[in-house]
Formats: structure tokens, sequence, C-alpha cells
């Protein structure tokens, strides 16, 4: 490892817990909760619609975050971060909302996360609104980390991880799907943790 | 709490553990290691003595650590860190060096942390020099993560906290001099976690 500090950016849903969105689908049996992008592309729209059916269920953050609470990080995520933290500072950059999150989050021993929030009414837990932090909010972060002299490694799984991937030092995708990394042929692909650990050692001197 | 999401920059030394080269100092019987800015004023004069003592001592990073290791974070330090973080991200900002704190952090949980660095020869753990990340990094580190849409809460003890106390949106004294309140009389003074959360809930609408 060089002499400069190392920031690994990590993706959160898919690289160290489930979607949690699909989760909840199953879990309530309310299908038209596993509506994604594939679906509606505009994520404005997207998440309207997601918070109408929460409230035409009577769903507050309170039940959101019961579900939440039953599901667990990836096997392995935990060790992963575990063997990651004393070699390098590690900051999650994941578009979810942190409310949501949180309970998976606490399972991970409470990582520094970059994300969005939402607006609630913490009398009744009704979730009134989200609240995007910024637009393209992984890439900013990234060049933000730069200008303090990081290192920036990102690991990602999707699209919306190119951003953070193409602005850091290095980009590696983790568990992505064969579609995009026949699109973006560019950055290394890892599909477990145990591979990822190997490649940060021998490609950026991390310690076993 | 308004819907804007919240970063908590603390310090680390006198904030959340105790005074490292302190410690080292009483442990080893070194007295030079006592030696701080107060003395040297020079902070690159001070570390460059600093180094000097060590490997006069046949002190290796490995030694350090081992000496780290046996200390503690401050009492209620780790109960105060649990109850802020599912209600603010956290990152500390310190001017320590990560190999020296990192037995600490972890105790901590492995919160984040922006800081300098040493540059360590990993086969005899001889510390041959010390990185400084950059210059005035917590006032950068703070500026940045106001451009990330974030709101600052800066909380610290000592004169080099004063930047980020300036450039958070709200900054606080935890545990200073009396001299330092008395130069700097606009910051709110906690002497104690406990008081701290309180000005948290009733200043910054944290729950309790």
């Amino acid at each position: 490892m060089n002499d400069q500090m190392t920031i690994a950016c990590l993706d959160l849903e898919g690289v160290l817990i489930p979607e949690i969105w699909i989760n909840l689908a199953e879990k309530t049996g309310i299908d038209d909760l596993r509506l994604t992008t594939r679906d509606i592309a505009d994520y404005d729209e997207l998440m309207t619609k997601r918070l109408e059916i929460l409230d035409a269920n009577g769903l507050t953050l309170k039940d959101f975050q019961e579900v939440v609470a039953t599901m667990d990080p990836l096997d392995g995520a935990k060790e992963f971060l575990d063997w990651l933290q004393p070699q390098a500072e590690v900051i999650i950059l994941s578009d979810t909302f942190r409310e949501f999150a949180m309970p998976l989050i606490a399972k991970l021993g409470h990582p520094t996360m970059f994300c969005h929030s939402l607006s609630v009414d913490y009398e009744t837990y009704r979730i009134k609104d989200y609240v995007l932090r910024q637009a393209d909010q992984k890439r900013k972060a990234v060049i933000a980390l730069k200008s303090l002299n990081f290192r920036v490694i990102s690991m990602g799984d999707s699209y919306n991880d190119l951003s953070m991937l193409e602005e850091a030092h290095s980009g590696i995708f983790f568990k992505p799907t064969k579609k995009i990394t026949e699109e973006y042929p560019d950055y290394p692909v890892m599909e477990d943790y145990e591979s990822l650990q190997r490649h940060l050692c021998e490609a950026h001197g991390f310690r076993p």
C-alpha cells in the first residue's frame, strides 16, 4: 500500500445487504412494492408511488423498520467489513434512505453512510416525504474525498454506482449483472468477498 | 430535527479517548514523550523529535500499538457513540495518526476517521516517517461535507478544533480548558456526555 490514506466507498444494497424493497414486498405480500426503475423509469415517480402504497396499506416507518430488522446482511458482509476497517476508512455510498436502512446498518456495526433521508412525523411515524440529499451524490462524494487527499477505491454492483467507480482512483464491480460488465468491461469483476479481498491485496497492497 | 441530514464531526483525543502520547510516556517511563506543542511549538519539529525518541528506544509501531491496546476509551464514550450513530452520521476528525489510534478506534466500533498516517516498514514495524494528509484538514473536511449538503455539527476540546467548530453549522466545546472558553466565548461548553446529549436534543432536535 502506498502512503496515501485510503477510503473504500461501498455501495450498500446488493453489496453488503439484500435489496430492501424486494424484501419488503415479500414480507408484506404487497406485490406493487416490487416495482423498480425498470418498471417506472422516473425515480421521483417511482418513490412517490411507493410512498402512496405504504400509506394506502397503513404502513409507517415503524412497520418498515420492523421488516428490515428481520433481514440480515449478506453472508460474510460483516466479516468483510471487519477485515477492511483496520486497513482503510470505509464510507457507504448508497441511494437508499437512512431511516429504512438503519436496522441493517446497526447489524453492520454502524459504518458511516452517505445516502438520502425521509421526512417523518415522529408522533405517528408516518413517512411524509423523501429528501434526496443531492443529485449525483455518489460522484460528488468521491470528488469531495479526493479533495481531502484520500486515495478512493469504489465498489458497487449497478448502474447508479458507475459514477463513483469512474470518479474513484480504482473502481471494482462486486456481484454485478452480466449485462453491466459487458457494457463496462474495464472494471475488475469480483463475485464474492474472498476474491474481493484477494484482489485488494494483490492490486492495492492490503494485508490478508 | 430539520430534514437536512446531519454529520457529527468529533475530535478524538480528549473527546472520546485519552491523550495517546501522555499515556505512552507514562507506560514506557520515557518522559520526553510528554513533550507537546506547548514545549515545541513547531509541529513538524515536535513529531520529528518524537519519532527520534521512539527509534532511540527501539520502539516500533507494534510496541506503540501494544501500549495503546491497554488504554480504554473515556468512560461513556462508546455509549455516547451508540446513542449518536442511529441519529446522525459520525466522522472523527483528528490530528492523530491512524496507525497509533487503531486499537482504540477498534474499541469504539471502528467509526470512520479522517486523520493523518504513518509510513511504516511492515517487515520490522519501524516507523519511517509521518504523513500529514493535508494542511488545515479539519476545516477542509467540514467544507467538503457541507458541499455534500450535510448539516455539520462539530465537537472538540482544543485549539486545533477551532477551524472545524468555526466552519460547521454549529460548534460545541467538549471538556475544553477554561482558557480556550474565555478566548472563544461564543461556543456552548459541555463538560460530560450527559449534558452534551441534552444539548443535542434541545438545540438540534436529537431524540433522547
